[in-house]
């Protein structure tokens, strides 16, 4: 399953909403958003940081399954990560097997 | 092949101990333990940091297999990452393909 | 698909240069190469901050296919990341599926 855009991505982790408000001011501490003009890929655009969050969380995430259920760990979930809120965002989700 | 915990990693790099020292000096260097406080997730729990670690190095590693063998790179191999040093920690293993 | 090396990557991001000088810069201040003697992997070798580069950026990259094509999203490339510019190196793509 991954993100189908560049400054996204799916992740696995934990359904907590303090962590989750860990992560963002956690990946902002390690890729700040501004100064916008630090990036040389913000020219037209303000991204760049999306583009490196993204990197840190990865784009994609495989899951195992058995007897049609996710072989997940305690706690684990899916989440998508959107970090330049722009456009309309889909995710790609592709099962092979037996 | 996953952690199946959100507060570990597996990850693929070299077997050798100084370079998985230095490992965990700068994720303790970008994701801190200290100051507990800092992390909202840090009520009843301490290992908001874990979950951070965890994000840089990876939940899952996927390796092709040929003729029943890993196809792994020089010096590749599979290590399991942990973070928090909580519970009984397990790791999946699955195997696809024709 | 996954890189053969353990200081490089395998991963997707944007086809655009100066995206790519960013991701440099700013995996050079998270994982600097110098001082080379802070790495304790370092003896012998001085590429340890090019195990930590490949740590973020991930080994490999994983990609649905469709009809003999990639599932890719807009933009969405696959490239491959040399971090310490020694040995050649080699990536390996492998297909499962039905």
């Amino acid at each position: 399953m991954n993100a189908m855009h560049i400054t996204a991505s799916v992740f696995i982790n934990d359904d907590e909403r303090c962590l989750h408000q860990d992560l963002e001011i956690w990946l902002e501490k390690l890729a700040p958003h501004e100064p916008v003009a630090r990036y040389r890929h913000n020219t037209g655009e303000d991204n760049a940081d999306a583009h490196l969050k993204r990197s840190i969380m990865g784009r994609e995430a495989v899951v195992a399954v058995t007897n049609g259920m996710l072989d997940f760990g305690p706690w684990e979930q899916i989440f998508y990560g959107e970090f330049d809120g722009r456009r309309k965002k889909r995710v790609l989700v592709k099962i092979i097997g037996e």
